[in-house]
């Protein structure tokens, strides 16, 4: 029976050491570093001849380099005689690249899926590609585990479940926000944001009842959290008591955190696909962890047995 | 006739405006900046369907940057119709892990190449490979410039080559070495590094005759600068008059200025095949340009003309 092993590269460890605990394994030896002039360093210090690896590398800021280090980790593992590699990409970057929306465009979140390919994956194990259609970008397996029921549960066991509504907020996200809602038992809301003339400040009309209910907006990714701070604001006029916001992946880049601490978001609950810095975890940001979903999707994967999108008991 | 056109990515621009204007063409209109999380925006701000289409980019540090933003410029141009991409790579990253020196190591420089080609280019335009085996990790024709010439023609012009000896500064460079002593009619001498035993200070011993003479070292690329500046020292304590040193890819890591400003070497000639900041633009640092020898190339494969690695009319 072909040893099961489980690499992290640098993106994030803590998450990966909580998939390894989940698993029951400890961390592979492996030493990622830099030589002087900046070039990435790998050396796998122990054999892995024959074994199933799973590499586990979100590929957030600074996206370059952790994307390298998983090509070159691949590379390595592929000539050391790996029996598959299975790469765990809990926060896949570029994601948003997926098509050609000017003339011109590269298509950036294909080209990361080619690379990965040719470098010598055997799977992929995705949480919440912006698009589902990413998984299609690849030949061999993508599991595709999914963070709402995740959400769902915390907002359950604190009782913010309780009169709620979930709130998608932009048009694009309303089957995200339908399946929350499905989770919670709550009604649904959307956000259309419409500009009336160019250079004009867009108006946020708000589809559905949110007078006098808590609202829980719902979204994969808060990047810069333009729309979340502005759509928690909308609700808040429009008569919600509180807002609460979700997502998968905090990516909080440039002015995200200031405008979620001066927003009267009352709490922003994510998960741990993308490791924050000390200066990102503020009170208001709840992490949740996905290594008990990985972990288990992993056991899963290597026993042969369905992996399901629906990881808690909860929902089953 | 398809149209030649010639774009610059950020690596080094004024080495690609020097190109440009040696093939006599204004360089392509296009945007490369990041967005807010970092990942990199690229446009193509002019049609390049059914052009023949040059990209300029040395993967010099920060190495990953500098070759993803080359691999999705790739992507964007295939998918906009480019009739053939030619990659111009003055300085090719992750030249030296070109094999398994130890077990379970990466080979980068293959990966690398695996990468460009799977994102679609037609030909590869490179200057001094760590090792002329890398055209071998292409399927694609490689053109192979060799830089020595134009080093060889600033000593002649300078009257350095007068009662000159070239030196390798190890024995992996011997090749190199005799090349450019070809092109001076020079000598060549061998700096023989050996550690007697483990934990003790390396013995440079000098094979050849350097007494009396000027001491010409040179390597393919000058990084932390200590092989160089030791046999800087070498050289002179076996009676050689002046040490001067030179190379194709100024590197130039970590303590390497540091190191060349305290050494006997009196002056260090390299190209421009990276671009230095200024704090590394030193007195005792000389750059001659590429540009007219890559010019020259690019003009001679669009008129499908032979492009000889001996680009000086001198040395034809
Ligand atoms: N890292 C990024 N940050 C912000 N916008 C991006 C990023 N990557 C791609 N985009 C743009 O986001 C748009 C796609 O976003 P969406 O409509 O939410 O799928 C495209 O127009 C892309 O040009
Ligand atoms: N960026 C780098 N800086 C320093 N050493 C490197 C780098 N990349 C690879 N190497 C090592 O350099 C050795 C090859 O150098 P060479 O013998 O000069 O071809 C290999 O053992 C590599 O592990």
């Amino acid at each position: 029976d072909p040893k099961l092993k489980i690499f992290a590269l640098n993106s994030n460890k803590p998450l990966a050491q909580r998939i390894a605990d989940e698993v029951g394994v400890s961390l592979g030896e492996t030493s990622v570093d830099r030589f002087s002039d900046g070039e990435i360093r790998i050396n796998i210090e122990e054999s892995i001849r024959g074994c199933h690896v799973f590499v586990i590398q979100s590929t957030s800021a600074p996206v370059n380099d952790n994307l390298m280090e998983l090509l070159i980790m691949v590379d390595a593992l592929r000539r050391a005689s790996a029996a598959t590699i299975n790469v765990v990409i809990p926060y896949y970057g570029y994601a948003r690249q997926d098509r050609k929306a000017r003339s011109r465009e590269p298509i950036t979140a294909k080209l990361v899926a080619n690379m990965l390919e040719k470098a010598g994956i055997s799977r992929v194990v995705a949480l919440d590609l912006h698009a589902a259609q990413i998984q299609g970008f690849f030949d061999v397996p993508v599991d595709h585990l999914m963070g709402a029921p995740l959400l769902a549960d915390y907002f359950i066991n604190h009782g913010i479940d309780e009169n709620a509504v979930v709130v998608s907020p932009d048009h694009g996200g309303v089957s995200r926000a339908r399946a929350l809602a499905e989770f919670l038992k709550a009604p649904i809301a959307i956000i259309d944001k419409r500009r009336p003339r160019a250079n004009v400040a867009e108006i946020m009309n708000i589809i559905g009842d949110v007078k006098g209910k808590r609202a829980i907006m719902i979204d994969d990714m808060i990047d810069t959290a333009g729309t979340i701070t502005l759509g928690a604001q909308a609700l808040k006029d429009a008569g919600a008591t509180d807002v609460y916001a979700s997502a998968t992946h905090p990516v909080l880049s440039g002015p995200a955190i200031e405008r979620i601490q001066n927003s009267p978001i009352k709490q922003l609950v994510v998960t741990d696909s993308i490791q924050l810095p000390k200066e990102k975890q503020i009170d208001k940001i709840k992490q949740i962890s996905v290594g008990p979903l990985i972990g288990d999707a992993i056991i899963r994967i290597h026993e042969n047995r369905p992996v399901s999108p629906l990881f808690n008991n909860r929902f089953r």
